[in-house]
């Protein structure tokens, strides 16, 4: 797990070597580094606004490996440095990098430069480019790598197995070859572990898994990482509408996705826009966006609370001790709601939850929220008799209880509803869940005690 | 995708067919399903408290084909199934499944069973068990596989591929040859790729990447997931402290880790317990308990608003229009401090944001928070005008600009402070943020408040 320790020492001895323009020492600095440790030193140049080192040092690397590197920087990085990159060099970097993230890269560049670069261009990459760059942002056609291992059905086991050698430097994994008919439709599949143990001379067509488990171009990325998964696959392939091969996502990809996947929801569970970049490296205008709009919306979602106060002053003015319990019992509503969405729209994403089982989680979370409010009661109960006395108790013990209640089966309600009109769940977020039971706790606290109490 | 839609369809159709003992039927409708959703069904009849059916089923498939299917089982499916099974055949499926799932197994079963299925068990198999169940969970040890290809530094390419082919069948993965010394410590590794491409009579030792990227038996299973991400592994091997190789975790094992570490982040940002089992499935009493831990805290959390409030009841009293605005205040502090902490936790978590960039953080969330307090200071004033003239709406207006500024700074410190204690940052939860900003909102408000308006 080294790599990382060493990153700010070796910065230092890089920089001292780029400087006295010694080769050696710049070439046994990075060469006994992983690109992805490489990578990540480039990426602290370019964040204190370094490119030029960031580029030296890119230039210092073998092609293919500088190819690699390059594909390791996050967009905005790359970005950057492609900016302060001559044509040629960075059509020879773009060469060597897999066909999916070149087609990223791509998809970000401005227009000028992409028309610029296409140009020189080999023409195999450059239909590539094009024809990755077509389909549509999150899905698995634009996840997808056209370096893959495809042999027609006719071969045998050692005909396969050389194409396979043939195909090993370039495709993204060998692991597992494609078997396609004369008209390029994806009709089965063998592992290289299958081949290496067939007989040489059987038929690939006899022994090939006819059944593949397969996505089509428009499937969503967050469906195609959960078949990787469920399937424990090192690749799926992607067929178009007339079920031709035309990528496959790896591994590596779906694991990637999965965990973009998961910082989106916990970003959504807290009302904050989408972040293509980590927190610490994303412009402070897009942070400030990106949080804004939630927290103005929540304020004027709050204004409800406060409406609900409003209407309720002459009863506060009568008995103001009531406004001791008013921040516990909404935040305890809140708590209570938040939590159950928080559950359902995580079981949603992972598919442990469908809109079918909502019947059984409503039961569920009735007799858990029950349980949960009646303990709460209890728990607040003293504190309203030494504070108020037996009614305030009584009345602070029944809102307890409603509040919790409504607020659980209302955040768990909510993710389903969002699903069924279409919208993420994850936009059920706590902050939402929680102004939305505020409001609704405080006109029930109150309606309570103004009733109880007789007071209002 | 097609696999889970038809579930319903084969339910009945597999029932129908125990039913008439029809062996063939039931041999076609479990032939075309793949094991992860032959294990789907069966969950589905254990679900609904049909073990009768479950095992019947498994009892119907091959035995390889059985131990697959039992692995993709959800660890409490698993033990209700094997309590209805005797020992022998527990042992041969048992047997069939990789050695990892195995041990899991063993970890979960009772003493008694666990001695009465060692007992019944090959001698090899039974080390391997012990050996496994003896790493504490949620290490590499407890998460990795023996079933791995290794082979001695002396070999050449043929003599390797030989043994691949020969191990193919057991091993998890045979596309990564581990390559060990006379004392058994790891030396090196060459992918199968790698080797086909070579020339038959290369020496394994002339061509092996002698730098492996490897992990310790007592690392963190999530560090463990986040070096297989970070390299593209398709599996990093497991030594101990003489470093000897002692397994292998694969990427699809990797992949679970991700998926399950993330579900526990965003379970405790909402403060509930961690939950081994979905959210459907998990008994009730255990998540009433995982979750009213937390909400009782938080009621004694939110008596220090209580408190607050009950300190300024003069402020209060003399002007009621002040209540007005409390939900707001507070509840926006406690928004913009949930955000804060959420991107820090989950910051922390994808390894973007270490404990070095806190300064820089700091100064960032600063300007951030600023801009936002600003902003929804900004959208209140006007409805202070409105209700409750000029100087309450500059009360409102500071007010808001200092909840929110404070509420931001806390959220973003909060899990620093926490991994500092050595405690799990993510246990810096939006409730959590969300009581303490709240209680000190209180103070704040009707601090400034009670100067500004000369009450008190």
């Amino acid at each position: 797990m080294a790599g990382t320790d060493s990153l700010q020492a070796d910065k230092a001895l890089l920089e001292t070597a780029l400087a006295q323009q010694d080769r050696i020492a710049l070439d046994a600095l990075l060469g006994k580094r992983r690109s992805a440790d490489v990578a990540e030193l480039l990426e602290a140049f370019v964040d204190e606004d370094d490119e030029a080192t960031a580029l030296a040092l890119l230039d210092a690397l073998p092609l293919d490996r500088g190819g690699n590197v390059f594909s390791y920087l996050c967009d905005e990085n790359q970005q950057r440095l492609a900016a302060g990159m001559a044509d040629q060099p960075l059509v020879m970097l773009l060469e060597e990098m897999g066909s999916d993230e070149r087609a990223d890269f791509f998809n970000l560049v401005g227009e000028d430069r992409r028309e610029a670069l296409l140009r020189r261009m080999a023409r195999l990459e450059r239909e590539e480019v094009l024809h990755l760059a077509s389909y549509e942002e999150g899905t698995a056609g634009a996840l997808m790598t056209a370096d893959y291992v495809a042999i027609p059905v006719g071969l045998s086991v050692s005909q396969a197995l050389m194409r396979v050698r043939q195909t090993a430097p370039d495709a993204e994994t060998v692991y597992q070859v494609y078997i396609l008919d004369d008209g390029g439709r994806l009709t089965g599949t063998l592992s290289l572990r299958q081949l290496i143990v067939a007989r040489p001379g059987a038929a690939v067509a006899e022994l090939m898994i006819r059944d593949v488990i397969h996505t089509r171009v428009d499937a969503e990325q967050e469906d195609v990482a959960k078949l990787v998964a469920r399937y424990d696959l090192l690749a799926v392939p992607v067929v178009d509408d007339a079920d031709r091969l035309v990528g496959i996502v790896t591994h590596d990809d779906a694991l990637d996705v999965m965990e973009a996947e998961a910082t989106e929801d916990i970003h959504k569970g807290m009302s904050i826009g989408q972040l293509e970049t980590g927190v610490s490296r994303v412009p402070l205008v897009k942070l400030y966006r990106k949080r804004i709009v939630w927290l103005v919306l929540l304020v004027f979602g709050n204004l409800f609370s406060g409406a609900g106060i409003a209407f309720f002053e002459d009863t506060i003015a009568a008995q103001v001790a009531l406004v001791f319990f008013l921040p516990l019992l909404i935040g305890s509503g809140g708590n209570a709601g938040a939590q159950a969405a928080t559950l359902t729209v995580r079981g949603m994403a992972t598919g442990d939850v469908g809109v079918r089982d909502w019947g059984k989680l409503m039961g569920r979370e009735l007799l858990v929220a029950g349980a949960l409010g009646l303990t709460m009661a209890l728990a607040v109960a003293p504190i309203g008799v030494m504070r108020g006395g037996d009614a305030v108790a009584l009345v602070v013990a029944i809102s307890m209880i409603t509040i919790v209640l409504f607020g659980s089966l209302l955040g768990m309600c909510l993710p389903f509803l969002l699903d069924r009109l279409g919208w993420d769940p994850a936009t059920a977020s706590a902050p939402l869940v929680t102004t939305v039971i505020d409001a609704c706790g405080v006109v029930i606290y109150f309606g309570i005690a103004s009733q109880l109490l007789g007071l209002g």
